[in-house]
């Protein structure tokens, strides 16, 4: 009656063996459309940021030593040579005693070193007062400050966010290249199972997993394509998932997969090609049933129909996946240390993943509260955890009180 | 020369005077598309999740006191009536001595209490014998043990992710009700500024501040709409912001903003319409010359030309405004706690941001480490920070190793 499972680093091991996830593919985007993407390749820029000696301030560009000495009851003075205009090479060169205008932004001209801000002056006729002394290079943003010409700005794995975005921008990439999305097809199985906005018969249930999949799977930079509710029926399920193989790169079922009588998914997925189903259940608690299979060199998870469970082996085994073949550098899963508030019991011989919610007690201390009802059936544990506690195979229990690391979602 | 700056407070107190922010609408969207937005309405379950009681295992239902004394060397016999099919109403009633097969997710008969695991029995013809006994509701996930009938399952202003999805599928909702995002209109001004994709000219930069403004945007649940680059023109920008209020409900300047002979910006917005500017200058580094204006109920932030001092203002004043719009409830900024690894000096009577990065020491303390240049010009010191330290106007410096908090971005 019993078999020997997998544990949760034998199941990784040979899913690696099987299949190695990399990008599918890159293609070209506007970098107005980047944001959420992923680079893949490194940039290295071609240019200085800034490309020139650059005004920080608006004041008056001086060579540094012409304003030594200068204080607020003992000015200096130097002639004005007419103004600097922003955004065009300068036509004015600062000889000894000479200064002239200039707005934050524009180039420094030839001979000066430095610039007084225009607070610190004071202008009569063609006559600059100035009242504080400067050092060389003072209110001066230096060619390449910035970003150096032949400088890796950006390395190929990188999110696109506002601030990446932002230095793209500046070295005047209006296309860059990012990784194509994997697709992922979604699908739910079980007789008990309806669609959502249809009246829900007596002994059914909405179809929650495709819904809350789809999701996991965008939020990893993967493209959810949403196939539907599929009865416990090999010739559909077939049909289904080898049209699903022909357009997707990676294919997720929810349901009919523990040891039942209508478990028909093992089947269906060794009669889709070799080398089929590699993995049939893993000794982990809630997560037991997972069925993983490799058909045309694409990976076939069919997850546990209970939602908690089904969201939980994502994370645990199909998040790092889409993330790889999304082309993002592995990203560290969070963690932060708590106190457990009650005692975590394991089920004996699996590695338990107990789901928690984050809070302070009165003396601040982190908590890690233990979501109640431990039914891995209900969506609204997972919905109200922030995390989750990993318990060892060999360990019994988590005391009240003990310290534990808490692996955020 | 001085002027009276507004604190960064008395700036927040006259914005909220003219312009209180609130969503714009709201739409039905697909669950399927529901990701990443903002739910606009309570939501109540009008159903129990599970809506009926429902078995957690695969194995037999049965009286759980007809199973009591069972053990390993003494079973306990029951006759088996059938079994019970999944997704629909249990045909069989178990009475004393009785049981009958079911499967994971189907319905508790009626007359049953609890369900043996199959691992726990052995079937001989029609007789089960049982080798455990199960208590009163064990292995049974009760109706409404989930999500009762009558709940408030999700808050309006909640942003969506997969873990909410999955909630609002348990409850049937095909589509929900979600807050339209807020359109915000992007421009750059100055002549020293150039489109991406075309040739720098000498003097000129590429336009950083639009791109990574539109992605800051974007990443707070609000709509960009790039309008491009703008000399500094009065009639030019006039007509643009004239064009952008008609179909924008933010809009975003940057540049053009600081006291130099060229800058337009705040005569062109007084020319829009009234109150027209309401702030003129903040006393905050950097961000000085921030510009805000109200023209026809809606607000015109003008940024400073800087890219790191527009990405630090939109995070302390315009961030708050487009969450509100959106519909998100107000989310805290995460803070740390972290020591500071070099003296960092502020500016005389600014309240003065020091973008740091964090790292760890050899003792494993977190360090606030300042991004290097302090030149608020560079994008590149916004790229590299995780977050800002801010110190107080009436303070000097905060010193190496003094306690700080990291507000992280």
């Amino acid at each position: 009656m019993f078999r020997k499972l997998l544990t949760l680093e034998e199941a990784k091991a040979v899913l690696s063996q099987h299949f190695t996830p990399k990008p599918i593919g890159t293609e070209e985007v506007s970098l107005l459309e980047a944001y959420n993407r992923v680079l893949s390749e490194d940039v290295i820029s071609d240019l200085n940021i800034p490309p020139f000696n650059r005004s920080t301030v608006d004041g008056y560009a001086v060579k540094a030593q012409d304003t030594f000495g200068a204080e607020e009851n003992k000015p200096v003075m130097l002639k004005i040579y007419g103004e600097i205009n922003i955004g065009e090479l300068p036509k004015i060169k600062i000889a000894d005693g000479e200064t002239a205008e200039i707005v934050t932004g524009a180039p420094i001209p030839e001979g000066a070193d430095a610039v007084v801000m225009l607070e610190h002056t004071e202008r009569k006729d063609d006559v600059l007062y100035i009242y504080n002394a400067v050092g060389k290079d003072e209110n001066v943003m230096k060619a390449g400050a910035d970003i150096r010409k032949g400088e890796n700005v950006l390395k190929a794995g990188k999110l696109l966010g506002s601030k990446e975005i932002g230095v793209l921008a500046a070295l005047g990439k209006r296309k860059i290249q990012v990784y194509k999305t994997p697709n992922v097809a979604v699908l739910s199985t079980g007789a008990e199972i309806s669609e959502l906005g249809t009246k829900l018969l007596p002994g059914k249930i909405y179809d929650i997993n495709a819904y809350s999949l789809s999701t996991a799977v965008a939020e990893n930079c993967g493209t959810p394509i949403y196939l539907g509710v599929f009865p416990d029926d090999e010739f559909k399920l077939h049909k289904v998932l080898k049209n699903a193989l022909a357009s997707a790169d990676v294919i997720l079922t929810s349901g009919g997969v523990s040891v039942g009588p209508t478990d028909v998914i093992p089947k269906t997925l060794d009669s889709l090609g070799k080398p089929g189903v590699i993995i049939n259940g893993i000794a982990i608690k809630p997560g037991k049933p997972t069925t993983i299979a490799i058909v045309d060199g694409k990976p076939i998870f069919s997850l546990p129909g209970h939602p908690t469970s089904a969201l939980l082996v994502f994370h645990l085994l199909v998040r790092p996946i889409i993330q790889s073949m999304a082309g993002l550098k592995r990203r560290k899963i969070l963690k932060v240390k708590a106190f457990a508030s009650a005692r975590m019991i394991s089920a004996k011989g699996r590695r338990t993943f107990i789901m928690v919610k984050l809070k302070r007690d009165k003396s601040n201390r982190l908590l890690a509260e233990p979501v109640p009802t431990g039914l891995s059936g209900a969506i609204t544990t997972m919905a109200r955890a922030n995390g989750f506690v990993e318990i060892p195979e060999n360990q019994q229990f988590v005391d009240e009180n003990e310290k534990v690391v808490v692996c955020l979602f």
